[in-house]
């Protein structure tokens, strides 16, 4: 099953710098050979749902690794069954409807 | 690793009625031994972190099957490596703040 | 326009005990007259919009007054036109559906 | 109060295209004039506090006058009193760490 996520993974107890373990899940992610994109409040994942899962626990560990006590993660997760859709096809997708302007008036 | 769960499935494609796949979820939740606790926004869930995601998969491919051709799920997970604590002394470390009140004012 | 909310407020840099905080951010509630249920990840709020936003608003000026550098928040917002639905009838719905099981099989 | 929100609006009973429900809520943001980045699972958006949530409520009103009737939305909140912090300078951040891997290793 083919899956699209975002990801937020925020350690507690670390202090308020968090972007060396931001870095880090970036690095898990990089390391499975999944598609990622960070984006300010999150990283978008595109991948296998068990290959995708494994790295969300990996972060996890990693982070927890790194010293961090406690872990608060949010993550969406969506499938589907009528027809694949990549993470660049979802965003060109608002985009096109955006510069025709058809539907949108 | 022991995790606590918020999960929040939401078929899209099916009409504005989701609560017989929602309920399918807790029967997911309930066949596979999980300790879990529906609220008016989702479901709390607690156990191994396999478990828990093995169970939210089965969600999505139950919903599936069920018909809903495509799916967006929400999830918090939580995990800490300095101690243990369950969904209900979650709830009472709060409750019980408010109610001796002293650190509070 | 009347909601139902699901509010997760997470305190960062001020090490791993979140619950006084969260205690506060119930006591906010509470002073409002808001209707809502704490969970073991959250707090099921429901209202008017502009009375449960002002409290999440209320909220974050609290738990940065009490000393929090950072905060994360999770928030999940449903609103409906088709008809009124409250907390309890959405978990109500859910639990019917199981105890009859007519359409769970 | 500054923000940083990510936000991802769900149409629910429409069927599963749900772009143009989207690039809606792109026009609201634009037209509000607030600083947004759209994503492949939600949008980021920067500006102050009441600003952000006028354009999440309007986002909702939009959405129903198109025909939506039921909407469930995920918004994650960022409030800060340390420092001010863009959305570039966020990524920026985890992007340099990442670049001179000295703390990643």
């Amino acid at each position: 099953m083919k899956v699209i996520v975002d990801l937020c993974v925020v350690p507690i107890g670390v202090g308020v710098s968090v972007g060396q373990y931001v870095a880090q899940c970036q690095k898990v992610l990089q390391e499975m050979g999944l598609k990622y994109q960070l984006h300010a409040y999150g990283t978008n994942i595109e991948g296998d749902w068990d290959d995708v899962f494994t790295a969300v626990k990996r972060c996890h560990e990693r982070v927890h690794e790194m010293g961090a006590p406690r872990i608060t993660t949010s993550i969406k997760v969506g499938t589907r069954t009528d027809r694949e859709q990549s993470m660049q096809e979802k965003i060109d997708s608002v985009n096109g409807l955006l510069s025709t302007g058809s539907d949108l008036e």
